[in-house]
This record gives structure tokens, C-alpha cells and sequence, in this order.
């Protein structure tokens, strides 16, 4: 099988010029068939609050009402995605932006309310990987913001990470996958403050263990919960890292 | 060869979740090749408005600045878009928001400051019928915003109404091209208060009569000299009409 990459890339690093031109320097590097999924978090905060519209976290998570699915479809659809295409472009990279709705590559549920009512937000229901193939299949470089639909004209918010892991594990069928969730830190950390103490590798057991001893940051939490499962799901190899080491393979993998 | 049939349709008409409805019922009842090129102008102004960024029109152009260019990238390219897409997907057509930077469809040229300064501001330098083409043999219904990019990483803000009629010439070559311009008039009007003023058909010279009489409305001036450009370089039929005509043909003839 063909080996396809696919870099998750954080809000605070595409949403920087600087690191962004790190990141697609380093992202032009890579051979083969690769595609990139985007955040774009404080971007989108940013710019609700001038709109004044309040941001509503749930442990990391986005309040997502009808004013705001309008802010993050724009931001994340719009500003983010097309800035990141024009950027791969000038580096010849044949980029395509796209959302889960655009060629109804993700199809989601809004999901139901329990304790939170999280408001537009989808959990994946369906990733479209015939439409995927067939864009690599053209040298096409997917550029995947975190928007989904339901399939009956509504859009709906969906978390990034959960996005490439779906998106990931969905593809592993067809190609040698490699899911690479870039941050701005090189790794994980046993210590949020400490560089060096990132951790090569990380299984399942050693992540209940930190998580349960409060060791692993909580924002961390749901990226590694995704992470082990497009590992389970047939993912080749996963690694958490930052810009400047997603060519040369260095940071966190995911056992 | 085979019908190909382009709508470009105004902000009004789409930032109307009523107006949008129609238009996308009669855009999926169109048979054969299709592809819809929007606008998103009053949404744009609004949000620039609720930003605290001061829009500025010359001749009916927007001036784009660094902060208004965002600000489009993100409306035209992100919420206007993406809600026509998802409309689509719900009337199952194959619908692809794209944008001039992406799949490098429309390159473009920072227009060069004469008397007025644009701002980033693009005039279509090339089309990539190549890619546009393939989409359409894939059966997608491509959904263009108005945004383009020069190559070297910079987006560009784009009129709808020229990217259309320049996407459409550049496809004549192609397909039989059946191009609509559709707003929220039955057509060109020889009184803009009275709906039963419509031209059924305009000529280039009495088009240049009518404009030195000043009997055509000046917005409507750019629309049509585009119109008559796409027709001089081999579009097979021109329409301007309204959403609830799209489908039987009823509105302004361009000969």
C-alpha cells in the first residue's frame, strides 16, 4: 500500500504567519500522498468576541450556537483554510480546502443533549473516503477544515482532532497511514513546562496511568483519546509533535 | 459537445435563507453540467461593520484593505459558501466549495493602482479549465466564491460577476455554455421601479445607447459589460434573470 500522511495541524500554529510558513515548508517536504486538517480555535474566539458573541467552553470543548457555527464556518471554513491553500499553492503544492460538507466527505450527527448541550457541534457518522482516494489519487492535497454536515443543509462544528483521527483510521484501509498531530510543543509532556521532558513513546496503559495521576495537561486529554483510537483502528504510526520535526519523525508515538 | 450551464448569483439572493431555497430548487431541477458562482457583498459589509472596519465603495467596487480582505476570504469563501454547499449536499448534488486559490482554478493580478487604489484587489489573469473540467466529468457541481489568489501565497477579492463570465469563456471552449446572471430582478430593466420594464433582449448597441442615456442602472453597468464579453469569446447563451427563472429561461437575452 502507498504511504499517505496526514498532519493534524493546532489553531496556534497555522495561525501565526511565521510558524504557518514553518509548518508548510516542512509539510511541502513530504513525499507521497499527504493531506492536512486544520484548527483554528483562537482565531475563532478572537473574532466572536469582536461580533460580541461570548465564547462557552465545556472542558475544552466549544459552546457551539447558531451565531457562533456562523463565526467557526467562517474562520475555520474561510479565513484559516484558504490562507493555508494560497500558502501551498505559492510552494506548488496542489491544495483543495474543503469541509466534511464539501463533497459530503464527513457526514456527522448533531450531537444529542446530555448533561452539556453542546448546540451545533457533530460527532462523525461517515467518513467519504471514495471522494478522498479520488482527489489523491490526482496529486490532489486536501486541506480539511473542522466542519462538518448532517447531509440535510446543516453545517455543523467538529472537533479537529476527532476529524483526522476518523478521517485517518478511515483511510488506513487503503493507504500506510501516517497521522501526524502537530502543536506547538514537541510532544508530550510529562511536564507542561519542561521541553525535555517529552516522552518518545506512550501506550495505552502508560496514558490511563498519567491521566489518572493528573500528570497529562487535561487539554491534552482528548487529542491522545483520538490518537489511540485511529491507532486501534489500523493507523500505521501516530506522532504528536510540533512544525519544525514533522519531516524528520521526532516527538511522541503513539504504541 | 455537452450543455454546461454556470448561475452566478448575488448576495441578495443568497444571504436570504428564502430567496437561497428557491434558488438552490431550481438549481437542482437544471439537467446536464452545472456549477454556481456567488456573491456575498451585504453579508460581507455587515460583518466589516460589526468589526469596526469602515467599508468604502468606489463606482460600486469595494476597496479591499488587509483587514476587509479577511473579511471576505472569510464570508465568501467560508459562510456564504459553505451554506450553499450544505444546501446542495441536502438536494443531492455533489456540491464543491472552492475559492480562485484553490486546485489554483482562477489566478489572478493585483490590480495596479491608476487614480484608485483597489487595495487586494484581483483581475483574472488565467483559469485552470484543466481542473474545473475534471470535476465536472467527476459529476461535481463546483460552487465558486469570489476570491482569487496571484500564486505567490496572496488571496485576492474578485468580482463574482467577471470570475463567472471569465470561468464561462474559458469553458466555451469545452461545453455549450449557458451562462445566467441571476439577482433579484426579472432582468435589465428599462425602469428599475417597474418589473415589467424587462428587456427581453439587449444587443451591444443599443446596450451602449441605453448607457450613455443613462436609462441602465449603474450597478448594472459591470454586469453586463462582463456579459458581453463571455458572449463575444463564444458563450452559447447569456441570461440575466431572477431565481424563480432560472430553470425555463425567462428574463434578459444578451445578443
Amino acid at each position: 500500500m502507498d504511504r499517505l500522511t496526514i498532519i493534524k495541524v493546532g489553531g496556534k500554529v497555522v495561525e501565526n504567519p511565521d510558524t504557518l510558513n514553518v509548518l508548510l515548508d516542512q509539510f511541502k517536504r513530504i513525499s507521497g500522498y499527504k493531506m492536512l486538517v486544520h484548527g483554528g480555535g483562537s482565531t475563532a474566539t478572537q473574532i466572536a468576541e469582536k461580533l460580541g458573541i461570548p465564547t462557552q467552553m465545556v472542558d475544552g470543548r466549544r459552546i457551539t450556537d447558531a451565531a457562533t457555527l456562523d463565526v467557526v464556518t467562517m474562520v475555520y471554513g474561510g479565513l484559516v483554510n484558504k490562507k493555508i491553500v494560497a500558502g501551498l499553492q505559492a510552494r506548488n503544492c496542489n491544495a483543495l480546502g474543503l469541509t466534511g460538507a464539501d463533497l459530503s466527505l464527513v457526514r456527522a450527527r448533531k450531537r444529542p443533549v446530555q448533561t452539556v448541550d453542546y448546540g451545533f457541534v457533530g460527532d462523525v457518522e461517515e467518513v467519504n473516503s471514495r471522494e478522498l482516494r479520488l482527489l489523491l489519487s490526482e496529486n490532489v492535497v486536501p486541506v480539511v477544515a473542522p466542519i462538518t454536515h448532517d447531509g440535510n443543509g446543516l453545517l455543523l462544528n467538529t472537533n479537529a482532532d476527532t476529524m483526522a483521527a476518523e478521517i485517518a483510521a478511515d483511510l488506513a484501509a487503503f493507504f500506510n497511514v501516517y497521522l501526524f498531530y502537530c502543536f506547538e510543543k514537541r510532544g508530550v509532556l510529562l511536564d507542561a513546562e519542561d521541553e525535555a521532558s517529552v516522552l518518545f513513546e506512550l501506550n495505552y496503559q502508560q496514558f490511563e496511568g498519567f491521566k489518572s495521576e493528573g500528570v497529562i495537561n487535561t487539554g491534552m486529554i482528548p487529542k491522545l483519546e483520538n490518537a489511540f483510537m485511529a491507532k486501534k483502528r489500523g493507523v500505521r504510526e501516530i506522532l504528536i509533535t510540533n512544525a519544525e520535526n514533522i519531516a524528520n519523525g521526532r516527538g511522541t508515538r503513539i504504541l
